[in-house]
């Protein structure tokens, strides 16, 4: 007995920032996507964020002064201002999420995602407010013999 | 002739850590998941670290004195006492388990996993001492026709 | 019909920096390798550096300021002379290379990486000059039923 793996879905989801800064909450929303792509029994989520001024990341979502403390902190690393060259006067943002990242993956089992208790899946803006996407692409095996 | 993939072994390995911000070598312990994993030609490991205040890093595992300063980088960055609003006190922890992510893929072939010649996986503890685990999801390929 | 992924193929690209710290545009390259691989109708590519002074991301690739600017940033950040302990006297390549990860995971689709408008790949050349090398792996679909 083997499991291949094969794609059952590729989704784009919509995420609407509302701050210039900001870590939203995208754990539901990828969740959603997991639990309506059909029976996955193991399985894999990878997340793809293609923008250079936003990132996402995986971290506590139980209290939200933890996203706030991270924020500030990368904030006060990367300030808006520091004789940078780039004339959209967005550069901290693309230091951001060089350093934050632009994907994710998440393993699944029975259709829901394995992440540990206090984890969280957050898209992470750095130049907003914006419309973003996210890329979420969906493997799930087959078992076979 | 095709490689087809498939999952051979999902286990978990238990990482205790001895001090509050430590790198712990893991190369060996993943090297023995994948040695008993059965005959695996090509393949794929997956590391994903299931905690908000550790992570996992790929590099030099050589001389010690990389990993001692990595951290105290780390560690003169992103102070423990900066005005954080989170009040378990380790926001610090929060903030470095982000820059440095919960997860790596490498590659496997004929059961060694591919690493540059100085490279090491480090556990990364940044608010131990703890009793951690890591997920390790490997993959085989299975040539068909 | 289900799409099951097959590895067509693993690719080694050199790649030669100038500078100490320097970001090279290697998005052409790889998908050189992505067209050269055959017909990839969906499928994805992984990245991954060898190397512990080195890394791979993706950012802007329109305004050749911003990675400028993120070296800028990353060289004020963790400066190359700190107290450091390695004897070599490239810890802060060190750090660098833990900061921005040495892989990425890109989907392909009709033989075409699917990024961002504004995105593309880069190595990071964080102890150079040197020759580097980065592993592509490529994974294909084949549909079955």
């Amino acid at each position: 007995m083997i499991e291949l793996f094969y794609r059952c879905a590729m989704k784009i989801i919509n995420v609407t920032s509302t701050f210039q800064n900001e870590f939203i909450d995208i754990t539901e929303k990828i969740q959603q996507v997991v639990s309506s792509a059909g029976a996955i029994e193991n399985g894999y989520c990878m997340l793809f964020v293609p923008h250079t001024t936003a990132g996402v990341t995986i971290n506590e979502n139980a209290d939200p002064s933890v996203k706030a403390d991270i924020l500030m902190m990368l904030n006060s690393l990367i300030p808006l201002e520091a004789g940078y060259r780039h004339i959209e006067g967005n550069s901290a943002a693309h230091v951001k999420s060089t350093l934050v990242g632009v994907s994710q993956l998440v393993a699944i089992e029975h259709n829901r995602l394995i992440l540990g208790t206090w984890q969280g899946i957050f898209f992470c803006e750095f130049d907003g407010p914006r419309n973003r996407k996210v890329n979420v692409h969906l493997f799930n095996s087959q078992i076979v013999r």
